[in-house]
């Protein structure tokens, strides 16, 4: 399958690997959007979150259990993030290999804050 | 417990209830930030992300599968959507209860982007 996200999980395609285990890969978003722009992906290749089946309930469940994980490894917990996924084209979404995008880093609430978004 | 969305859960302050089920609560949010605008809660009380025990794991799973499904009922799923956490007060995170924002309904990408988030 033609998938950059595969291709990174594979390690077939370098990235800015930060945390690895046998479900998930985490690495740094090349196209930062924040301070920190981190993405968490599953090893598997799953569309988007139009497309989860039951089956997924675990995994998708660990995926932000692995997300408090990276944010206390990266001590960006107490100081606060967003956990953000993209769904479709018309989401953002612009690889279809479901991604959680992590934000940090932000100087302040003035930084953080930004119309349009909770 | 002094929890505004606790008794939103439990239906003794008023929302804007568009879905419900033995564990989530599904509301329209009072300040929406895009033309579509919904909060999906857990019943059981979670303060955020950060206090997500292993024991969570299938009710995140879960509340992901629900907000696939609100995504349809609304039909906003092939035209796409945003699900979003914010994480602490240095998050965005303004009620001490886990809620899901989804966000929808923008005319086109011009609405829909805003620097700083992906």
């Amino acid at each position: 399958m033609d998938c950059l996200f595969c291709k990174i999980a594979q390690e077939t395609v370098p990235a800015s690997i930060i945390y690895k285990d046998d479900e998930f890969v985490v690495f740094k978003d090349i196209n930062p959007k924040a301070p920190i722009h981190i993405l968490i992906i599953p090893r598997k290749h799953i569309v988007s979150i139009n497309h989860l089946e039951a089956e997924d309930e675990s995994l998708i469940g660990k995926m932000f259990l692995t997300a408090k994980k990276i944010a206390k490894k990266l001590e960006i917990d107490e100081k606060g993030y967003k956990l953000v996924f993209n769904v479709g084209r018309g989401g953002g979404q612009i690889i279809d290999h479901l991604h959680l995008h992590l934000l940090a880093g932000w100087k302040n609430s003035t930084e953080r804050n930004v119309p349009g978004m909770p």
